[in-house]
C-alpha cells in the first residue's frame, strides 16, 4: 500500500520527467538539423524543402526569437480544422484523434462528479480508521470505496452513479459512433474515381481444364456479371511473386552496404573497405567489398529476371485469385455483397483493399488453409496469454517491496530510505513491466500475417485485438488477482460463477495505486517518448551519415512511420477500461487518466500533422473495434460493482445493479446494428448517386485505362507503372498523398528504391 | 431403479398398445368412410373422389380380399420413390422424412457396435456386484457403464467408441447436410417461375412529406435497381388489414352457426332452433337464430365493406412495407442480399416468403418494435422454462414409486402388487409429463407470433427452437438432476465449471430406465396415434354430420393438417439427444431410439403421401436447425462422458477426450461455412442461369402480368385474383399442389371460404 505522499512523488518524478522531455522536444524542433525528424510528412509532401533556409542556418537556429515561441506547437498542433486534417493526413488520422477525444468527453464529466460526490461521501466514512488497528491502511485508499462501512447507506450514492456513468459513457459512444459512420460516408463520397471503389478481390477461382484463369475469370464474369463487368486486374491475374520479392530484398541489402562501402571511399580513398567471404563476415579470404558487393548485385539482378521470366510462364505461379474491376461501384457494390455461387466456398467476393492497402505475400494462401491458420493461430495467442507468467510474476513480485526486503535482507537499508523506497513503489514496477510488454507487438503482428490477413489495416486490426485480450488477462486481471492467466484460469474453473464478481470486488480497490503508477509510466513517458522521437532521430543521423547519398536517400532516412494502430488502439483501449473499472471504486486514478488523454491527444495531434506517414488508408475502418472494446469495459466495471457490493453486503442493491450489463448489451446490439454496416458493406444508393454524379461530370471516362495495373505486386511493377501510379495519386486525389513510399515498411519491397532493378526488369 | 422384467414388461404394453393402434387403422383405412380421414391428399389433388365407389361401398368395405392386404400401407408407403414424393407432396415433406432416416443412419451402426462392444464389456465386470450389499442394483444396469469398476482399462472401450461415435455422427451429418443442400438447390431450380423467387420484401420505408409509400418504393427502385426493377405488388402497396380480416373472420363464424341451424331445421322441420341474445348465449331474450344470423351477417358484411373502403382511401392504412417485384431472379437476388442506403435500418431487403407462406399481421409491426418483442419473447421464453418446475416435480414424484409408497401407505398394498407396479413405473410418468407437454406448442406458437416473425415457416421454426429449448431443460436435464429448471440454474451458478461434468457423470446413468419408458410412451404411442388420427377422425364424422352441405363444406371438413413442424423438430431433436448421450453410457437404451425412428419414417411417411397438406413449401429450410441440435447433443454426449470418466477416476482419459467437443466445434463451423448459405442466399449464378434459360424458352414472358397481385392480402382478394392464383398454382407449376386452402388454417382467414363474401367485397 502506498501512501499519498508515495503517489504525489511519484506523480511528481513522473511529471517531471514528461516535461522535461517536452522542453527537450520544443528545443529540437527548432533546430533545422532535426527538421526532417519533426516535420517529414511536410518534406514528403513536397511543402517544406531543405533548400528553403539560408545556407548558415541549416544545422542550428540561431534567431533568439524563434526560442521565445518555443510552446507554440502546441497551439498549432490544436489550430488546424478537423476538415483540414482529414485532407492533410487522411480520415484514419483524424479518427484515431478523436479517441482520445472521447476519452476526455467520457472521462472528464466523470471526473467533476466522482469528486463532487463519491469523494467526500468516501473519506467522511470511518471503515478503515476502525480498523487500522489491524491492517496499514494508507491516505490514499480514504478517498475509495474501501473507507465506507459495510452495508452503509452510502453505498447508494456508489450504485446510483455506476448508472449515471453507464448511460453517459453510453450517450457519447453512441454519438461519437454515429459522427464516426458519418464521417466514413462522407469521405468515401467526396474521394475521386479511386481503383478500391470499382474493384473486387475474388478468391478461390476453381480450377478450369479447358480454360486458364484469367479466361475462365472474364468468362464467369462476363456472364453473371454483365450489366456491369469491365475487366480483370494486373495483365492476367495475380501472380505468386513471393520469391522474387525475396531477391529484390536482397539487391536492395547489398545495395545499401555498397553506397555506404562508396561513401567511406570518398572520404578515405586511400583505404578500400574489405570484407570476409565466410560465416558471417567474420572468417575466410578477405574480399574487395566494392567488388564483391557489385558482382552480387549482378548475380542477383540476374536470377530476379529468370525468375520473373518464370513467373509469367509458368501456369503455377498464377494464384485462384483475381481483382475483378467494374465500370461502376454500384456493379462492384453487388459484387461483392452478394454470394456468386451454390458453392459459398468458390468465387468468394469481397471488396479489395486499396493498392497501397494489400498484404501481398498472403494472397498464395489456399483459402481452406485459412480456417486452419485460424485455428491454429487462436490456440498461439491463448498459449501466449496463459505463458506469459514468468515476466508478470516477475514484475508482481518487484511491485511488493516489502516481499523483496524480506528476502534480500541486506538491501533493507538501501530501500528503506524513504525516497528511494518511493521510487521503487512508484516507478520500477510500471517500468519492468512495460519492458516486457515492447517486445509484444512485433509477435503478435507476425501470429496475425501467419493467421492470412490480406489488407495491412486487417492485420494492424487484428494484431490490435490480440494485444488488446493479452492486456486485459496479462495486465489487468493478472494485476489485480496477482497471477498468471493459467493461475486465473484454474481460478475460474474450481470457483462457483457467482463467487467470481466477490472475488474481483475484493481484489480490484487494493490495486488503485499500482495502477496509477502503471498509467504515469506506461501513459504518460511513452506519450512523451513518441512525440521526442529519439530513435528515428539518432536513426535518421546515423543514416545521413553513413548512407545517404542522394536527395532520394535522405528520405528515405526520415522514416516518419505510420499511425501504428497495432500498438495504439490496445493501449487506448485498457485505458478506458482502467478509467471505467475504478471510476467508482477509486476516484484519485480519474485525473491521471484524464491527463493521459488530453495530453495523448494534443501529441499526437502534433505527430499526425507534422511526422506520420500512414502506409494506406482505410477511411476509420478501426472504430468498431475501439466502439467494442469500450462496451466491454463498461460490462466489466459493472460486474466489479456487483462483486464489490456483495462483499460489501448491500445484498437490497444487487438486483438493482443486475440489470446494467443486461441493459449495456442491448445498447451494444443497438449501435451495432444500427451503425456497423457502413464499416462493412457500400450502400447500394450511396454507389449509385456517385456513379450518376461522375456520369454527368465526365460521361466518357475511360475506366478501362484508368484503371489499368491499379493492382500489381509491387515487384511487378514496371516503371511506366509507377510513374502512372504517382501520377494518379497527386493528380487523381488532393486527399490522400503520393505513395511509392507508402507500402515500402512493412510490404516485402517497392522496387522504385532500387536503382539498379528497374532499368532490367 | 427398474429391473429388466419390469422394463420387458412396460415394453410389452406400449409395444402391444402401439401394435393394437396399427391394427385398428389398418382395419379404418379400408372402410371408405373414412377415406377422406386417412386419404385426405388424395381427394385434394382430385384423384379420389367420393363418386368413384359404388354406392353401396360407400360406408363399410365388404370385400373379404381387402382384408387380406391389410398391412399393404407399409409397403406402399415405402415404395413411393423420393423424387416422386417430392412431387407429390413437397420438398418439406422429402426433408422430414430424411430427418428420421437420419435417425437411422446414425444409431443403427452405433447399436451394433454397443451390441457387440460395450454391452459384453459392461456385462463382464464386477462393480455392481460388489456392492450389491448396500445399494439395490437393478439387472438393466449390469449392461450399463455402472457396472464397471473404477480405474477399470475397460474404460478405454468407451472412450475409444466415443471417438468412433462422433466420427461417424460428423460423418453421417456431413453427407446428409451436403445431400439436402443439393436437393434444395436443384428444387429451386426445378420450379417454374414463381412470385417468390422475383419478390423481395422491403420494410421500412421512410417517409417522404411529398410522395405516397407507393411513388416513393417506384422512384427508389427505378434508379438504385434501374437494371432489373419491374414494380411494386398489390396495386400500391400493403396495407394494414388486420381488422378487416377480423370481420371476416366473425362472418364465417357466424356463417358456421347458419348453416349448422339450416341442416337442423331441414331434418326437423318443426321447430326453428333459437338462440339467447345475452351473456354466452344463456341469458338475455329468446330470438330466432337463423334470422338473427342472417342480420348480423348482413350487418357485419356491411362493416366489412365500410373497413375495406377506409383501407384503400387511408393514407394511414398503407403500411410502411412493399413487395417488389424484379425482372429477373438475378435482380431480385442481388436487392436481397445487398445494403440499400447508408441508414441500415431504412429500406430493409429480404427475400419475400412464398405468397401462402406470408403471415400477413405481422407486417403492420413497426420494424424498431420488433427489436424490443425479441427482448422481452427472450425473457418469457427464459420465465417459462424456469418456472415450469410444478407439473416435472410432479412426474418426477410419481416416477420415484418407493417414494409414493412411504407417504400414500394405504395404496402400498396395491401397489406392491408386481404387475401394477411395474405397469405404474413403466407407464405413467411419461403419460403424466407428456400431458404437460400438450398445451405448450400453442403457447410457444403464441410467443413466436408475437415475436412479430413474417411468414410461418419462420414461426413454425422459431416454435420448434423454444421447444426445443424447453425441452433439454425441462424434459433432459430436469429428470437428470431432478430438479426445476430454477434449481439448475442455481446449483450451475454455485458450483465451479469444473464440478458440473462429474455431477453430470454422477446423475445421467441412473436414469436410463426413466428415458426408455419415456420413449416408449412419448415416442412410440405418439407416432401411433399419428397414423389413427383419432381426433380428425371424430371431428370430420362430427362436422359432416352437423355442419355439412356441399362438397366444398366437405373438403373443408377433412382438415388434413400440415407437417406440424413446430412440434415435430423438438420431439426428434430430443430422441437424437437421448440416443447420443446414453449410446455409451446405457446402450440398452438404443434398440428403442432405433425402433421410434424407424416406426416413425415408416409412419410420417404414409402421413406426407396419404394426408397432410402443407401450408406452405419453404423448401426445406428447416435443415440448417436440425443439424446444429445434433451437433449440440454431441457436445452434450462428450461433456457427459467427461464427467463421467472423471467420477470412475479415469484421469488419463480426460485429456484424450477433452479434444472432442473442440473438434466437434470445429466440424459445426466447417459444416455451416460449407452449406449454410444454401439455405439463406440464392446465388447469383444460379439466378442468372435459370433467367437465362426462361429468356431461351420463352423471350416474351410478360412478367407484369404473370405477377400481378401475387401478393396480396387474402381478405382484399378479389374473386378475379384467387382464380388466377388457382391457375397459377395448377398449370404454373406441377409440384405444388393448387393452394387457396393452404393459408386458411392459420391465417386470419382466406375468403375463398365465405360465400357471401365475395360477392359483395
Amino acid at each position: 500500500m502506498a501512501t499519498l505522499q508515495d503517489l504525489m512523488l511519484s506523480a511528481a518524478i513522473n511529471g517531471g520527467s514528461t516535461i522535461v522531455f517536452l522542453l527537450v522536444f520544443a528545443f529540437l524542433r527548432l533546430q533545422p538539423f532535426s527538421d526532417r525528424v519533426y516535420y517529414p510528412k511536410w518534406f514528403i509532401k513536397g511543402v517544406r524543402k531543405s533548400e528553403d533556409r539560408p545556407i548558415k542556418a541549416r544545422f542550428v537556429n540561431l534567431d533568439p526569437r524563434a526560442y521565445l515561441h518555443f510552446l507554440d506547437w502546441m497551439w498549432e498542433s490544436i489550430r488546424m480544422p478537423e476538415l483540414e486534417l482529414i485532407d492533410h493526413a487522411g480520415l484514419d488520422s483524424a479518427i484515431l484523434l478523436r479517441i482520445y477525444l472521447l476519452g476526455l468527453k467520457v472521462f472528464v464529466p466523470l471526473l467533476v462528479l466522482c469528486f463532487l460526490i463519491l469523494v467526500p461521501v468516501n473519506a467522511t466514512d470511518t471503515n478503515l480508521r476502525k480498523s487500522s488497528g489491524k491492517l496499514f491502511s494508507a491516505d490514499i485508499d480514504k478517498l475509495s470505496v474501501a473507507n465506507v462501512q459495510d452495508r452503509s447507506d452510502r453505498l447508494w450514492a456508489h450504485m446510483l452513479l455506476t448508472y449515471v456513468f453507464t448511460l453517459w459513457t453510453c450517450y457519447v459512444l453512441h454519438n461519437e459512433y454515429k459522427t464516426v459512420a458519418f464521417m466514413r460516408l462522407r469521405f468515401l463520397k467526396s474521394q475521386m474515381s479511386r481503383p478500391e471503389q470499382f474493384t473486387v478481390l475474388v478468391r478461390q477461382i476453381p480450377d478450369d481444364p479447358d480454360e486458364t484463369v484469367g479466361l475462365h475469370v472474364d468468362h464467369f464474369f462476363r456472364v453473371n456479371h454483365y450489366e456491369h463487368y469491365l475487366m480483370y486486374q494486373a495483365g492476367e491475374i495475380v501472380y505468386n511473386a513471393n520469391k522474387l520479392a525475396k531477391i529484390v530484398k536482397k539487391i536492395e541489402d547489398i545495395e545499401n552496404k555498397l553506397n555506404y562501402c562508396r561513401i567511406m571511399e570518398s572520404r578515405n580513398p586511400s583505404s578500400r573497405p574489405q570484407i570476409k567471404k565466410g560465416f558471417l563476415g567474420i572468417r575466410g579470404e578477405k574480399l574487395d567489398a566494392m567488388k564483391f558487393y557489385t558482382s552480387e548485385i549482378e548475380r542477383l539482378v540476374g536470377e530476379a529476371a529468370t525468375e520473373k521470366e518464370r513467373i509469367f510462364s509458368d501456369e503455377k505461379a498464377k494464384l485462384p485469385v483475381a481483382f475483378v474491376t467494374f465500370d461502376s461501384r454500384w456493379g462492384a457494390a453487388v459484387c461483392a455483397q452478394t454470394q456468386q455461387t451454390k458453392d459459398p466456398t468458390k468465387w468468394l467476393a469481397e471488396w479489395a483493399p486499396e493498392p497501397r492497402d494489400v498484404y501481398w505475400r498472403n494472397l498464395a494462401i489456399p483459402y481452406m488453409e485459412l480456417y486452419f491458420r485460424k485455428i491454429a493461430i487462436t490456440a498461439a495467442v491463448v498459449v501466449l496469454i496463459l505463458f506469459f507468467m514468468i515476466p508478470v510474476t516477475f514484475v508482481q513480485s518487484l511491485a511488493n517491496i516489502e516481499d523483496i526486503e524480506r528476502t534480500v535482507k541486506f538491501l533493507r537499508p538501501v530501500i528503506e530510505r524513504k525516497f528511494i523506497k518511493s521510487i521503487l513503489q512508484g516507478f520500477l514496477p510500471g517500468l519492468a513491466l512495460k519492458i516486457f510488454l515492447l517486445i509484444l507487438p512485433s509477435v503478435l503482428m507476425i501470429l496475425s500475417k501467419v493467421e492470412g490477413h490480406l489488407s495491412l489495416s486487417k492485420l494492424d486490426r487484428m494484431a490490435a485485438a490480440k494485444h488488446f485480450y493479452f492486456m486485459v488477462f496479462n495486465v489487468f486481471f493478472a494485476s489485480v488477482f496477482t497471477g498468471s492467466a493459467l493461475q486465473q484460469l484454474k481460478l475460474f474453473l474450481h470457483k462457483s460463477p457467482s463467487d467470481i464478481p466477490q472475488l474481483l470486488g475484493d481484489a480490484i480497490p487494493l490495486k488503485a495505486t499500482f495502477f496509477i503508477s502503471y498509467i504515469m509510466v506506461d501513459g504518460w513517458a511513452s506519450v512523451a517518448g513518441e512525440i521526442l522521437r529519439l530513435k528515428p532521430l539518432l536513426f535518421f543521423h546515423f543514416r545521413n551519415m553513413m548512407f545517404v547519398k542522394t536527395e532520394k536517400d535522405r528520405e528515405k532516412a526520415m522514416a516518419p512511420g505510420g499511425l501504428s494502430l497495432n500498438t495504439a488502439l490496445p493501449h487506448v483501449g485498457l485505458y478506458f477500461l482502467l478509467g471505467l473499472v475504478y471510476a467508482v471504486i477509486a476516484p484519485i486514478i480519474l485525473p491521471f487518466i484524464v491527463t493521459f488523454f488530453g495530453f495523448s491527444y494534443l501529441v499526437y495531434r502534433n505527430q499526425v500533422i507534422n511526422v506520420y506517414h500512414p502506409e494506406y488508408e482505410s477511411a476509420g475502418g478501426f472504430w468498431p473495434h475501439i466502439h467494442n472494446r469500450v462496451v466491454a469495459s463498461m460490462i466489466i466495471m459493472q460486474l466489479t460493482l456487483l462483486g464489490l457490493l456483495s462483499t460489501k453486503r448491500a445484498a437490497s442493491s444487487t438486483p438493482f445493479l443486475a440489470g446494467l450489463p443486461v441493459l449495456t448489451f442491448i445498447f451494444h446490439t443497438y449501435t451495432k446494428r444500427c451503425f456497423e454496416s457502413a464499416f462493412v458493406k457500400f450502400p447500394l444508393e450511396e454507389a449509385r448517386a456517385k456513379d450518376l454524379i461522375d456520369q454527368a461530370k465526365d460521361p466518357h471516362t475511360d475506366f478501362r485505362s484508368l484503371f489499368r495495373n491499379s493492382y500489381t505486386h509491387p515487384v511487378l511493377k514496371t516503371e511506366e507503372d509507377l510513374e502512372q501510379g504517382h501520377r494518379d495519386w497527386q493528380e487523381g486525389d488532393t486527399q490522400l498523398v503520393p505513395t511509392k513510399r507508402g507500402s515500402s515498411a512493412r510490404q516485402s519491397r517497392a522496387p522504385s528504391v532500387n536503382n539498379s532493378m528497374t532499368g532490367l526488369l
